[in-house]
C-alpha cells in the first residue's frame, strides 16, 4: 500500500481489523493541500479493497485539530484561477466521496479544530466521536467560496436544512455540545476521552457482521436517491472563482485586510 | 418602495445593510389578514431586488408575539368558502415562498407567540432566534383546517418527519428550549436577548460573501428536488372548507363552542 | 373484530375513541413471531376501518419491555432458509405499513425494550412517548441480518442519517433521554409516566379535526415521494440468509458462541 508521508496509516484492534488514518501536519493543525486531497483518496480505496479490514478511524496528528480543511498557503499556488480551481474540485470531490464509497465504516475521531474542508471530511465518515471542546464550522463565504452539491447534502441529510444554513451562510463554529445538539456529532465526550471512545465505536463495529455493515452504509446512502443537480450546474459551482467579489476577497486575504463586497 | 401600514421597513448596520421588516398589529399579536400577506409578499420581492441590502431581519412589534398567524378576525369575510379558500390559499402560498426567493438570507426574530401562519412563517425563513418563552405551534387540526405541502415540507427538512407530525397532529406547542431541541430555532437565548442575538447573527451573514450566501441559499433549496406532489392533488389542499367538519368547526368557533366531529 | 390473542385491542376515551393494542407476551418480552406480526396486520387494518376510532396506542404488556422484536425463539422454524426468509420479509414488511397506512394517527407507548422489530415498530409509529430508562435499538447486525429499505427509510426521515447509521452500522442501544435528543422521541418522561403522557397525546390527537389528522398523516409521508429503490433491489435485502456468514452467526447463536466473520 502505498501512503502519503502526511498520511500514515496504522492499525489497532483484533488481528489489525481497525485502520487508522492519521492527518499528520501538526505544524497548520493539519491542514490538506492538493497532494494530501489525492494521497487521502488513495488510502481510501486501497483500504476498501483490503478483505481483513472492518473499520476505518480517520483522525488528526496531535489533540489540537482534526484538520483546519484546505491547506490556505497552498490557496495561491494551487487555487484561485479557472484552471486550477476545476482541477482542485475535482480531486476535492472524488477525495470526500472516497469516504463515503469505501466499503468499511469510517468513524472521524474529533479534537480541535475541524473547520472547512475537515468538517467537510467529518461529515462525509459514517461516525463522528467529538470533544466538548472541538470547534466546527465552514467559513468559506468569509472567502467568497462556494461549497459543492455534493458535499453540501450530506450536511442536510445529517443534520437538516437549518444547521446547513448556519454553518454556510452564517459560517457558524460549533463546539462539541452544540455540533452533538445540531446532530452533528454522534456523540460528544470529554476531549481527553475522543480517541478512546473513537476506537471503542470501531470495535462495535468490527465486531458485528460485516456484510450487514456494508449493506447498511449503501442503503442509507441508496435511499438518499440520486442528487437533483445537473452536470452543468454541479460544474457552475466553480464559477466562483471568476467573480469581482472572490478575486477581491483573495487579495484582501493575502493583505491580511477585510474585503469590500461589491455582489459581482 | 410601497410599503404596507402594518409592515414597515427600517434599516439598520453598516450602510443600511441589514432590512428589519416589522410585522406591526400588536393588538391582535401580529396576525396577518389578506391585504398584509400580499403586502409581506410586495416587501419580500422589492427586498430581493435591492442591490445593497445584505441580509433581512424579520419580527414582531413588542415582545408578545412574533405573529399569531392568520387574523382569525378576518376569517369569515376572507375565508371558508370554496372560492374565498382559492384565493387565500394561493396569497399565502405566494407570501411564504417570497421568503425563500428572496436573494437575501432571511432571519426570523422570535419573541412571545409565534402560531400558525406564524410559525409558518418563520420556518420559511433562513435563520430562527427565539426566546425561552416561546409558544411555536400550528393548531390547525383544531378547526380542521390543512395545512398546505409546500409549507408542510419545510418543517420536514429542517426537524424531520416526527416534529411535524407533532405540530400538525397532536397541534403541538413548543416552549422555546424544546423547539431548539426539535431542531425548529437556529438557536435559543433569554427574551430580552432576542432582537441583539438576531441583529448579530444577521451582521455576522452581512459580512460575509453576498454571492456566496445567494448561492448556498439557493443550493440548500434546490438539493430538496421538487416535491412529488402534484398540481392536482397541491389545489385538493383546499378542499377542507367542502367538508361538513370545517363547516361545523367554523360555525363552533364562532360560538366558542366545542366541534363534534363526524369525519366527514 | 378478529383479534390475535397475543394482540388484545381494547378502548380508552370519549365513547371508546382511542383503541390500544397490546402486544402481550411478557414472557419473551413481547416479541412477535411469523402469526402475531400477521396480527397486528389485521388488527391495524381493522382499525383503519373503524369510523368511530380517532386514535390507536400500540403498547407492550408490562413495563418490562414495548417489544424486543422477533421472536428469537421461533427463528430457526420461522427463517433462515431462501423460502422463509422470503415469506418472513413480506409478512414483516406488510405488517409494519399497516401502522403508516392506518388512517388514524399511531402513538408507540414505550417503557423498557424496544429492540429489532420493536424499534421497527416504533418508528414506523406517528408518535413515541418514551421512558427515560427505555432501551431503544436494532442489533441485526450481530447476526449479519439486514433490515430492510422500508423500514430504514422512516428511520432517516425521523432523525437523520447519522441516527440510522449508529443504529444499523452499530447496533447502538439508546437509553430514552439519547433516542429523545437524537429525534427518535417525540418526547421522554419518568417511566411511570408513560403511560399516562400517551393517553393525553392520544386524547389530544383525538380532540382535533378527524379529516385533517388523516390529511396530515399522508401528506406526511407523500412528500417523501417514492423511494428510489427497485422492486429487485428490494427483494435482494433477504440475499444475507444466503451469505456464509448469516449461517456460521445462526449457528454460533444457537451454541451460544460468538461467530468468526468471513465476510461471505
Amino acid at each position: 500500500m502505498i501512503m502519503h508521508p502526511n498520511l500514515p496509516v496504522t492499525r489497532a484492534g483484533t488481528d489489525g481489523d481497525i485502520a487508522i488514518v492519521t492527518i499528520d501536519r501538526p505544524a497548520v493543525r493539519n491542514a490538506l493541500d492538493l497532494s494530501m486531497w489525492e494521497g487521502l483518496q488513495t488510502t481510501m480505496e486501497a483500504l476498501s479493497a483490503e478483505e481483513a479490514t472492518r473499520c476505518v478511524v480517520l483522525r488528526g496528528a496531535g489533540a489540537e485539530a482534526f484538520s483546519a480543511g484546505a491547506d490556505i498557503n497552498a490557496f495561491e499556488a494551487e487555487r484561485g484561477s479557472a484552471e486550477t480551481e476545476a482541477v482542485y474540485a475535482r480531486v476535492f470531490h472524488t477525495s470526500m466521496q472516497s469516504i463515503r464509497r469505501c466499503r468499511h465504516p469510517v468513524v472521524a475521531e474529533i479534537r480541535g479544530f475541524c473547520l472547512g474542508g475537515g468538517a467537510g471530511l467529518a461529515t462525509m465518515c459514517d461516525f463522528r466521536v467529538g470533544g466538548e471542546g472541538m470547534r466546527m464550522g465552514i467559513t468559506a463565504m468569509k472567502l467568497s467560496l462556494w461549497y459543492p452539491y455534493a458535499e453540501i447534502d450530506p450536511i442536510i441529510q445529517l443534520a437538516g436544512t437549518g444547521v446547513a444554513t448556519e454553518m454556510l451562510i452564517e459560517g457558524r463554529i460549533f463546539n462539541g455540545r452544540e455540533a452533538y445538539e445540531k446532530g452533528l456529532l454522534s456523540r460528544v465526550v470529554p476531549d481527553d476521552d475522543v480517541p478512546a471512545e473513537a476506537m471503542a465505536l470501531a470495535r462495535r463495529v468490527a465486531d458485528g457482521g460485516p456484510l450487514a455493515a456494508r449493506f447498511h452504509k449503501a442503503a442509507i446512502q441508496k435511499l438518499r436517491g440520486a442528487l437533483p443537480i445537473t452536470a452543468a450546474e454541479d460544474l457552475a459551482v466553480s464559477d466562483f472563482v471568476q467573480t469581482e467579489d472572490f478575486q477581491a476577497a483573495f487579495r484582501a486575504f493575502r493583505a491580511r485586510a477585510q474585503p469590500v463586497w461589491r455582489a459581482r
